[in-house]
């Protein structure tokens, strides 16, 4: 097994077989905000979705396709309308819009997947999305370009695009994972409005897919919060058509699923990362290392615990070591622990050693928390478990951004 | 049975029996910052203290003192420095408190209590505190002035004191409780950093006390929220003399009992909302009224979602209708729900009708948000629970308030 893998250029084109067009559709804003991701052939397909009981249409209509097939040949994804609490209305559009891209694409209705992300409550414009999924079948391109027109098509208040691709060797073929995803606020762990698309021409079944997919997810973005909110419109989909020409991971036991999945999970985990320093109004991306925990689960309800707490935030933000913070919302997280056992750093700066002795320097740890990357390691003395969290300061500008969101 | 009151002057010293004073002590700031209250003859008492598994020392002592005994004559109260975390020293800071506030006072120590707000992890600066405690001794006083100056010497980041009085009757004797006490950030279901101190002087039996106490604090206290942050050192205290006269309430189902109960509950609702609306950077109060629920917990964590989302504090900080977020923090509060069932109201203004009808008028509606306060009904239409719950708005200027609290 190996896991090592080289960036390249190409995104979600990058893999062999894939597709992509970005257009204005004039849904909301003068913005490219409607784009397409093609596969030829039809690709295996692989999803998570939101945990919010309040599921938007195409949410809805994307379970409905999946509990019937398990491939795609087209993915629909529109920023600047969520089609959520929309009602009977917004459910007809969402399957709308699944036929006008399987015409304008000349593929089968059961092929075509869709995702919308941006105001709730409000009715598509069903006209230009119509105009928009031609206009974008007819500019679709095996390109970096494209890629970047996709990535720019599903950005809401995110301030830059986000795609990654790596290519990397399973035996002697080549393989690439490729990715667009969008932010960048009401982000949370489950998901919240984050929407990623992920393509690969690893040749990989149906339900091993699923399977890495839900796992790389677990570490990955559902390890991220900006603000504790969680949207009724996340979804992250994993396409795969098998054209590197490897032999099909059908094991998860196997060597090449190994490698496989440590590589889609280095390429979810950067995704991640580059949500949550797109946070809304954010300027520090903060890693929370919680070691020590009796187990994964309270290890990630302790670094959950801190990476939602608006005073750790905000202390962050203004630079301050008020690690007292710290404690407090490890204090209310109801894990088991024992407050005098905890040790606290801010990189490699020791600020609290066991039995609250105080190990705080407060210039130094000024000068750490002036830094745009900070890590904060929890270590618990408890037991084995730990897990990585990532986390952003809160700024007066994420309530700037928040409170006229719709204007 | 009756639940008239009349407002009166005089806070905690309104009943009879109670003395009071706040003292500049320089703990921190130049502002009064110790406090003390006193019951002649000692009263019995009844507390509620924070869930936090960080407790900090004053919490750790007075539980220890309430397992050996259910009366007191004095209570200590410092701001500036929450000797929280404080390990094995702050633990003998705490007691050293205790001895000397008896010693000032002529009492036993075990007829003290204590609580502490302000800065998690320093040292007291002890000479300092006993010096105020001396002191405030020597000015102890049974007055309005009194009153406000311990309301004074509790406040951290609040705006303005917080006290109420009350006069009521129970047959023929008047009946008083008074009651300081602070907020302002950090303020989360389940008694976030909160200090309320109660007085009365009701003749009522100290089991049917603290089960008053519990009850009304269940419905005022654990219904509020400024930022979901829920601290360390929450403490509740509720004393009663008796010297009121009235026939000593030991019946949880008397009409003594319901009247008693209803006027603490009236009282302790008071502060709750002026602890809100003194929320740190808080603009507007707003009242979230959940009807139609399941039950009673699930009307609870439906309203605390709401209460506790950044997106809906910042759209209402805005004065933006933006329901779509209400409905996905119904969505992920965890109740059993049918999301097209939901109605929403802003006041008596109608936003959202059954079947995802939107009834919206942007303009009334914005002209409702623009009030200093505002109530959201959502109504579940699942069952028969309700709750009242209340929470404020987030602005910029709590981000700023909290980036630099230490400073």
């Amino acid at each position: 097994m190996s896991n090592t893998f080289q960036d390249v250029e190409g995104g979600i084109c990058a893999p062999k077989g894939f597709k992509a067009a970005g257009v204005e559709a004039r849904i909301r804003k003068p913005k490219k905000d409607l784009a397409l991701i093609v596969s030829e052939p039809p690709a295996s397909v692989a999803a998570v979705f939101t945990t919010n009981q309040v599921a938007a249409a195409p949410i809805q209509v994307c379970r409905a396709q999946l509990q019937q097939h398990r491939t795609c040949s087209a993915i629909f994804v529109n920023s600047g309308n969520a089609n959520a609490c929309t009602g009977a209305r917004g459910l007809d559009d969402a399957w709308e819009i699944v036929h006008y891209t399987a015409a304008a694409l000349h593929v089968p209705r059961s092929q075509v997947l869709l995702a919308s992300t941006g105001v709730i409550g409000q009715f598509l414009p069903m006209d230009n999305i119509r105009q928009g999924i031609y206009a974008a079948a007819a500019c679709l391109a095996r390109s970096a370009q494209a890629s970047t027109d996709a990535a720019e098509a599903i950005m809401t208040t995110d301030t830059f695009p986000k795609q990654v691709a790596v290519r990397f060797m399973l035996g002697s073929h080549e393989v690439h994972i490729g990715a667009i995803a969008k932010g960048s606020g009401m982000i949370a762990p489950n998901m919240a409005t984050m929407l990623a698309f992920l393509t690969t021409d690893a040749a990989i079944s149906p339900s091993v897919l699923q399977h890495a997919l839900s796992a790389a997810t677990r570490c990955s973005f559902n390890r991220i919060s900006v603000d504790g909110d969680c949207s009724t419109n996340d979804a992250v989909f994993l396409l795969s058509n098998g054209l590197a020409g490897n032999a099909l991971i059908e094991d998860v036991h196997s060597a090449d699923y190994s490698t496989f999945f440590a590589t889609l999970q280095a390429v979810m985990i950067r995704l991640a990362k580059m949500i949550v320093k797109d946070g809304e109004g954010a300027t520090k991306l903060i890693e929370i290392h919680i070691s020590g925990a009796h187990d994964e689960d309270e290890a990630e309800r302790a670094a959950r615990s801190i990476a939602n707490s608006l005073l750790v935030k905000t202390a962050f933000h203004g630079a301050d070591a008020n690690w007292g913070r710290i404690m407090a919302a490890l204090g209310y997280s109801g894990i088991r622990f024992s407050p005098e056992k905890v040790e606290l750093w801010l990189d490699d700066l020791a600020i609290l050693k066991p039995n609250f002795h105080i190990a705080l320097d407060e210039a130094k740890a000024k000068a750490v928390l002036s830094k745009p990357e900070v890590v904060l390691h929890v270590h618990l003395h408890q037991g084995d478990a730990s897990v990585t969290f990532w986390t952003c300061d809160l700024s007066a500008k994420y309530v700037e951004i928040n409170g006229s969101y719709r204007s």
